[in-house]
């Protein structure tokens, strides 16, 4: 086991640390904050996303605390007062997480976390919330396109060698086995995250026997029940589809096994795929599936199936891993609502690029479904005190129009934000990776809207505000044109 | 400390397993294989890269072992005979590693790990070696290159909360650091490889006040000898920067305390640093520094810095922690030799595409150096067996140009790998984080053509073979054409 009961609280940004200090200095520790974590584009011009990371990150804030080291640490390094040394020696979080459940579909500017804590542990929370939603959400997006792609084909993530160090590689694959990869190349992830892990054999394999064929028929002795073969290290066509069918007559079949499958990772994988499928369909082995690799991801498995490569299974390497057309998952931890005298005080922040502004105070996030058909049709932001009442009519405000209300009729409502940690005890059962994975397969079979699913210029998905949020946040920006005075 | 004493043994490739699988029933276990570990391409289409990452994957291998538990995984997953359990519950690497030294420069096709070891030893440890080798040359690379872009001016690392997982922020901070950031924003980077880790405030701190004055006023409290503020909150030149001022005034210059500098993180930061920058000087605070952050890289500091922007400082995320424009390094691991009858038989992989045809055999790498000037004039891929006299002319083959051999005279000749681990035991004194990056900065500023550090068409770096090297390579391509055959 690699990552479990690794305490992670030293991984921050050191300024969370001298805002704390300044925080508790000032006097302000118990002021109570509320941050929400969300993102404002989707990757690859992507009509949706999966949240993923919730695990992780509950293990985190729940296994959070100093050591003495850190402790040490922290004299040494800041010469912070012995009275903030002490604060941190106790330290635990003690505040409330909402989330929306791991493997949830979600849309630019609605809150996946929200945090309500007094503003140091809120603070200090920051760096490790974000780097885990986003790292996750992205992978688990990422190889969702790349599963779609593959109209039901199996997806292997290979990709553990370009991965951007450890963690990447298996916390990278326990994500894309939440967007809907089959399997993983990395043994770490199934004995950590029960990812279930496989592989076939490496050029290297065949190299290390005298010709081809002996690197075969090796193969096929030690693994008659699943044997994988790779095709490709000497000519696909020449040696490699002739030397794999002569093994499975001699070594497999005498005995009562089939060849499982052939890999093909480099040349033009269009032409040599049906070629090896003639080969084996004509040696009577339909059974045998082909697999591909190469810098497979969703735009080269669209265009080989467009070409009629009869493919079975794509090995995904770092194109996934990396989600390369899109590395950056851009989750930002806003503050949205701060103590003053006893009461919430909602707060926004305003920003000379119109799409960066905040959604103030602390909210509800809804997803309105259609009841004849199951889709949801849009997402509501609303106050924290407001609730949907599903028996009447709805009218919102979209914030793009907000000239015209709209109305929902004939609908459900569901919050999506659960209450995961309540004044820092889990009350909340994380699923298991499994149930996260059929839910995400759930949504996108039922309740997205197919539209959404496209590659190309997806529709976007609606994201409203009842008409009292969206009065509160124009009332905030007027207000704050002078919040830089004094 | 986050990252010490992890046992990363299980982070492989399944079929690494399965393959020593085959080998172990094969009774091929003690055939010594060599493994040569090499890239293609450079990154951004740079001109060179920075090898790093050699102390975590020494860490990695003299700590590898598998648990009771790890067995009890595989005899649960695969099925393995007892024997082979109990092989790798004894399992330790006991070969030899050979790798240039952390930091060196390296360029396309030069080893810069070559592991000679038993087969299943060298199979084992595939991914790991790929992994820390690839994610931290390309992130050292990567913060190169930004560095450069800066002209001696200040960066710093900010980029942990867009980091592809945990250890992809902290080691991610070390191999930037070696690459030549000054700093990075990440806590643990210091505590656990000694990256000093700095920071200034977020905007969450402002809108924590009532006002942004309050803010910059308590800041400036608490750390009157250390006080960063940030002032984009609200606009940056009609409160920001006049806040600042006063509170330089009135808080820290009456008490003998200077305000040390600005941040502006949004808005068009060529324009408002100059104005920033005026405003400061007119406050006769020409000492107060400005630093600038928001999506920057190379090309963005290059852009801003030609439009002559004041800038002393910038805080570099996402873009230099994801390597975002080249996220992907493409290190490999190729099998050059295996032992046969006593012998290595040096092998080579053949492919349609001609740039990805190995370099065969257990070779030796060199760089030539001008005696005159000191500047390196070309990297030469020898045989193993072959030393290369200073005393007499050398007379080489440039691989794309075989039919002329080309001659060097008035040069030194330094054997770039080390001896790293022998025979499972460590031989090399690992240098210092401080040690590597000093190693870096040298060879950049004294031993590199200043064309190869051009970010557009720099010159490529020769990279060269002894003719003996060239032969071997040119009979072995001849005789892979029938390796299919048997």
């Amino acid at each position: 086991m690699i990552n479990n009961q690794r305490n992670l609280s030293m991984l921050m940004d050191s300024y969370e640390l001298t805002m704390a200090y300044a925080y508790f200095k000032k006097g302000m520790k118990d002021k109570e904050a509320v941050f929400d974590c969300f993102y404002r584009m989707n990757p690859d011009k992507g009509g949706y996303c999966i949240a993923a990371g919730l695990e992780q990150l509950v293990d985190y804030i729940l296994n959070m605390h100093f050591s003495e080291d850190d402790i040490t640490f922290f004299r040494n390094k800041y010469h912070f007062d012995e009275d903030f040394l002490d604060y941190l020696k106790d330290f635990a979080f003690r505040g409330t997480i909402y989330a929306v459940k791991e493997g949830t579909i979600v849309y630019p500017n609605t809150p996946i976390v929200t945090v309500k804590a007094n503003i140091i542990e809120a603070q200090l929370i920051e760096t490790m919330l974000l780097l885990t939603v986003n790292h996750q959400t992205l992978i688990a997006t990422k190889a969702s396109r790349i599963v779609r792609a593959a109209k039901g084909r199996t997806i292997m993530e290979f990709g553990a060698r370009r991965a951007h160090s450890y963690d990447a590689a298996i916390i990278g694959a326990r994500a894309a086995y939440i967007g809907g990869v089959d399997a993983t190349a990395t043994v770490a992830a199934e004995q950590d995250y029960k990812v279930p892990a496989t592989g076939t054999i490496a050029h290297s394999f065949i190299q290390a026997f005298d010709n081809e064929y002996e690197a075969f028929e090796a193969f096929a002795q030690v693994y008659p029940d699943n044997c994988h073969l790779l095709i490709d290290t000497y000519d696909v066509l020449e040696s490699g589809i002739k030397n794999a069918i002569r093994v499975a007559k001699e070594v497999l079949e005498p005995n009562g096994h089939r060849l499982k499958s052939v890999r093909i990772d480099s040349g033009d994988l269009a032409y040599l795929s049906k070629k090896v499928r003639k080969a084996l369909d004509d040696a009577f082995m339909s059974d045998c599936k082909i697999v591909i690799s190469n810098s497979m991801d969703e735009y080269l498995i669209t265009s080989l199936l467009d070409q009629g490569a009869p493919i079975d299974s794509f090995g995904v390497g770092e194109r996934l891993i990396t989600s390369k057309s899109t590395p950056v998952f851009g989750g930002v931890y806003k503050l949205v609502a701060i103590e003053k005298d006893g009461m919430l005080i909602p707060k926004i922040k305003k920003s000379e690029n119109i799409e960066k502004i905040t959604n103030p105070g602390f909210k509800k996030l809804w997803r309105l479904y259609s009841k004849s058909t199951g889709n949801s049709i849009c997402d509501v932001l609303t106050t924290r005190d407001e609730v949907i009442n599903e028996a009447k009519e709805y009218w919102f405000v979209d914030p793009l129009k907000p000239w015209s209300e709209k109305l929902t009729t004939d609908f459900t409502a569901v919050e999506l934000q659960k209450t995961i940690i309540e004044n820092g005890k889990l009350v909340y059962e994380l699923p298991t990776i499994e149930e996260i994975r059929a839910y995400v397969k759930q949504q996108l079979e039922h309740e997205l809207w197919v539209e959404e699913l496209r590659f190309e210029n997806p529709h976007v998905h609606y994201v409203n505000q009842s008409k009292k949020q969206y009065q509160l946040k124009m009332d905030l920006l007027a207000k704050a044109e002078h919040m830089g005075e004094n």
